[in-house]
């Protein structure tokens, strides 16, 4: 443990979509559920693929405050479109857009959350709306302390609002705070604000076809295969 | 379950201070602990008595937004002063302010919560703060799906925005969520917005030499005894 600097740790917050669960893999099952004659992981990563820029349009003030839910829907109705889908029903579309409730955890996780759990506070810390991020913690067993969303702080990461507002929630100090995301970027952001941060590998997050680059970035305080991983190195 | 008019119901939303933990007990408990030579019971009626009037400074805009932990620190300070308590220390005062995180749940409340969590959404419905809720919950093992509280909204119940705000969280109607308290005025106002209401009898809620009046109210869903009870009239 002395390694690690980490002594003083209090809080673990959990980025969500990719490093908790898998985006991908439930996006594609649900759409290829639908039989809609389009190729499932091209439809996954079209409807992913428009998620930072709808939260741009809210940060730059183009949107209003719009939570995910919503965001995911303008994004989906476009994604139709771009497939040439016009034979589902407003229900069926309503329910397609929940599929991001229903995404399955990565199989270390239920585990390693227990283990960090029994000694640190353990949240999200997720642009997903608190009632998205409630059912996929309810139907995945995700047994968080604490739901924290963009959606608490009004801000979407990378804003330093929702880093700093993590630890300002829990009463500690930002250095007492560590983010553990498989996203350098998200994980910069939180360094900037002084976070601890840990870098999940999560290299099947854009499918199998897609493999992705998992290398280390020294500037994290850990780096680890999976959450079982990181419970060892944080001696829990 | 047809007579209870519950078949629509999806999230039960907890109020938490007599409600779900036992405030009284556990205030007297700290500072009986700090052997101050004072009653603990009178000093923790008189720490909790400041509470509704703190909230409505806040309520009126006398007081900016202010967390219930610095509104009890506010009063702490008021308190000590009454009762001519000078010796502690800043450290003492802030641990015994965070008191407050260390309450202990009534007897039946973490297998009720156990039992209606197999069955809805659970989350608190709390003017605390959420990291004050999320400490009390992980020491006292409150299962809870979600941690809510004024602080996401941004005002104290009974202002309409904090029982309409969960319906709206969750994407469900105000009569899907029943709201669970020991307080009847609490109840009135989740009424007025829509919500179901089911009252629990805390009969020790103010310490056993002031038992409280646990009577029935009729315009509320549900009356049980504790949350056993509950569970079995939700047929969880």
């Amino acid at each position: 443990m002395a390694s690690t600097g980490c002594e003083s740790l209090k809080v673990l917050a959990f980025d969500v979509f990719g490093t908790v669960v898998d985006w991908h893999g439930g996006i594609a099952r649900e759409v290829a559920a639908l039989e809609l004659a389009v190729d499932p992981d091209a439809f996954a990563l079209a409807w992913r693929a428009g998620y930072q820029p709808a939260m741009r349009r809210v940060m730059s003030g183009e949107l209003g405050w719009t939570l995910i839910d919503d965001l995911h829907r303008l994004i989906l109705d476009d994604v139709l479109d771009q497939f040439h889908i016009t034979h589902l029903t407003e229900a069926q579309k309503r329910h397609l857009n929940k599929a991001w409730h229903r995404l399955d955890a990565w199989p270390d996780a239920v585990e390693g959350l227990r283990r960090l759990k029994s000694k640190y506070i353990i949240c999200t810390l997720s642009n997903g709306n608190i009632g998205l991020l409630t059912d996929m913690a309810k139907r995945a067993g995700l047994p968080w302390d604490c739901i924290l969303s963009a959606e608490v702080f009004r801000k979407y990461k990378p804003d330093p609002a929702v880093y700093l507002g993590a630890a300002k929630v829990f009463d500690v100090a930002p250095d007492e705070v560590m983010l553990v995301a498989a996203h350098h970027d998200d994980l910069a952001a939180a360094r900037a604000c002084g976070l601890k941060t840990a870098y999940v590998e999560r290299p099947a997050e854009l499918g199998l076809a897609a493999i992705k680059d998992v290398s280390p970035d020294l500037r994290n305080t850990l780096h680890a295969r999976d959450f079982l991983a990181l419970s060892d190195r944080l001696g829990c």
